[in-house]
């Protein structure tokens, strides 16, 4: 345990950055991921500066003190919850735009600049920032890549891995490298920014951004699907793949997400179908794409949007936040499986008799042109341990299911502390001690981020 | 030195696969990358499976003997050539195609499927694997993900890196891992698939790959545009980045490119320009993207092919085959360079200044999408060792000016052996301690293609 001298010390060396408030402590005890062992931290610093960063690690390594970094705390696999003992360093601060290239189609970042606000800043020279989570609003650049954040276009445009050229990262002992090239291709050495991009913190802080743009889209369609069912619309997701037409965005939304979202906006999708899927398609074909998606939903029995329909555009809004500020705890659990695409259909007939075998609820949206699910399970409060328990069982099973399937633990999320229980049902020993190995090679002192990412 | 008791236990282990031939110890001794440091393997293992691989590594640790593994030898970086008292691990038998999954838009390969022979493969499905380094009619699979190829349609497609899920892998023990997942999306723990693409064989052997399929495009535009010189023809990448039109592949030859592709086929390139752009578009959109790129170059007062030429397209298969079947050696030497888009035009200008002032020859192609350059070097043999030394000094000062524009030493070829004297000009030595310490984590006794790809 930390003494209190150790924290003066730190006081000393970054007056003003440092928060032992009972306020502080709570707010930044966690994410939006549940939470299996609370704690609080012990110190909340807000680095403003990437000497800040560099000096929080020279203390920690001195004093072999943990330290979480993390961005606004929107991740929700508890990547940046708190553990005992440790110091939360936020980089919130940090959000400097450095650079802006839009011959290079490039721009430089602090970890803190918001997702939508590097968007808004390139959108006026016809560029996007593409890897866009739900989250986009107030997660965090330095965050997104700490998780290799999906979200809704990386159908087309990939992941954020597929967007970041180099990083600026400090090392646990305070070191300040740089990883990658500024160029979009580059083969020199060992790929350390993949490496570092989804770490979660575990292998250095990471305090500088190099992304690709992307060229924003004159030309936008969006079509709108109601199923009768889940199942029938997943069937949709695999008809457009076999058409062979690449949308931007696709995304399937459950009878049950249309209810919630019905109560949460007043709007009356549940009565309208089963089930929504929704398709955009952008760029010079975007038009011609839509058309054949509409052929081919409407061949497949869907009541389908009126070409140009603003409803379609703003079903995507509302997908965009179905997730609301709902927090994960223990009696409501968003999961993050991937299974390969052909598995959809049959993965979500098995969720639903999952949901009915366990008595618990659930409602499913899914990025379903990557196969990527989002069901949540969900028991009443009031019905205590046991309903836990049966949630538990439920999500334990779909886990157990998406495996069987070909699939992943986790598509977008990360695995972050919640999620290390079913890592080694997912991944050998050897893959495990190989990444506690390279853990060990960056952080000797087990100080970054210990117990998350990894099983060690 | 590996003793004759080793060498007689591993032809034991693998009867028949095994071969100590004078002629195949010469042409398995290197591939198209300049030689160093001559040098002939003492064997020459052919795997006909994964357990072949296994048992190769197995005896190599146990006797200590380096192991360069590789498939058809088509590198240009020499990451594949011998060094003294290594064996070389041939793939090139390993040519199963294993699982095509039309709706997962998958396919699982053995190591030695060649390129063109996957696209081959997936095209009646309506699917491509989209990376596609000008050797991809020989070129293999595993050699692809090893070095992280680029190619042609990176431009809109991305690298290797991009299109690889999934990796099976023996490791310097024997050991068979997998890394990754087979669905598009997957952040379960730290992205060893991207770590292993593009080690060259330094971190295990690569021996299943999963990739990710694209759609074949029904449409597909080309146009060909000459110009004055090599300096207005970059301008035109610059010109079609601004006007944000995203080409598949875009691809700028310099005048004696153009002049070496006459002398070889016959045409007349040369005399109508001197310097042509190609760029092709794919998709729904590649009409209208096409015409949006003829009015941008159009504009910039280039000669411009019509609408639909057949001569467009053929344009591109040449520049496929510009590098022909040169091999380098010291005398004549292909870059691989890669710098910020905005710098093409300043860097093409500084390696003309560069080849006049040291007397040597110089032709340029480039990925010019990617801005990744191909600028090649040479003297005249019988001008002998003055002549090389002149080389050298105009390879280092270009190598030197990619850096200072922010660019790399190699864009999609490799470090290999050839390019470790440039790793450190653009890496920090605690980066380039840092993949040492992975090398450690992975092959501890270095017995896996030791002294290339990274510097230690």
């Amino acid at each position: 345990m930390i003494d209190a001298s150790a924290l003066r010390d730190l006081e000393d060396i970054l007056p003003g950055r440092v928060s032992t408030s009972a306020a502080d402590l709570t707010s930044y005890s966690r994410d939006q991921g549940p939470v299996l062992e609370p704690a609080l931290p012990v110190a909340v610093v807000r680095a403003g500066s990437v000497a800040d960063v560099q000096e929080v690690l020279r203390w920690a390594t001195r004093h072999r003190v943990p330290v979480i970094s993390r961005g606004a705390g929107s991740g929700v696999s508890g990547g940046a919850h708190a553990t005992t003992g440790s110091v939360i360093l936020s980089l919130e601060l940090m959000t400097r735009i450095l650079e802006i290239n839009p011959d290079d189609e490039t721009a430089v970042v602090e970890p803190g600049v918001v997702n939508a606000a590097l968007n808004d800043a390139v959108a006026g020279h016809g560029l996007m920032y593409a890897p866009d989570p739900a989250s986009y609003r107030w997660s965090t650049i330095g965050g997104n890549v700490a998780t290799n954040a999906g979200g809704l276009r990386c159908a087309k445009y990939g992941v954020t891995r597929d967007s970041v050229l180099a990083l600026d990262v400090v090392l646990a002992d305070g070191t300040l490298v740089r990883t990658g090239h500024r160029t979009f291709k580059g083969v020199a050495g060992y790929d350390l920014t993949a490496l570092m991009t989804g770490s979660e913190g575990t292998l250095g802080v990471i305090v500088g951004i190099t992304v690709r743009l992307r060229y924003l889209p004159t030309s936008v369609h969006t079509v709108a699907a109601f199923f009768e069912d889940f199942t029938s619309a997943a069937a949709g997701v695999l008809a457009i793949g076999r058409a062979r037409v690449q949308p931007a965005i696709l995304e399937l939304l459950d009878g049950n997400t249309l209810e919630a979202l019905d109560g949460a906006h007043g709007s009356d999708l549940r009565r309208r179908g089963g089930s929504l899927l929704l398709a955009r398609t952008d760029g010079y074909g975007a038009a011609a794409e839509a058309e054949q998606i509409r052929a081919v939903l409407l061949g497949l029995g869907a009541r389908v949007s009126d070409e140009g329909s603003e409803e379609a555009d703003r079903l995507i809004d509302l997908r965009r936040h179905s997730r609301g500020d709902e927090v994960d705890d223990l009696y409501r659990v968003g999961e993050d499986v991937a299974v390969p695409k052909s598995q959809l259909v049959g993965y979500v007939a098995a969720l639903e008799a999952m949901a009915s075998r366990h008595q618990v609820q659930l409602k499913v949206v899914a990025h379903a042109g990557d196969g990527n699910l989002h069901p949540t399970f969900w028991v009443e409060r009031r019905e205590g341990p046991q309903a836990q328990e049966r949630l538990e069982s439920a999500l334990d099973e779909s886990v157990r299911c998406a495996l069987d399937l070909g699939g992943t633990i986790t598509g977008e999320h990360g695995v972050g502390q919640y999620k290390r229980r079913w890592l080694a049902w997912e991944q050998a020993p050897k893959i495990l001690a190989l990444q506690a190995e390279i853990k060990r090679v960056f952080d000797p002192l087990d100080i970054l981020n210990p117990g998350k990412a990894i099983v060690s």
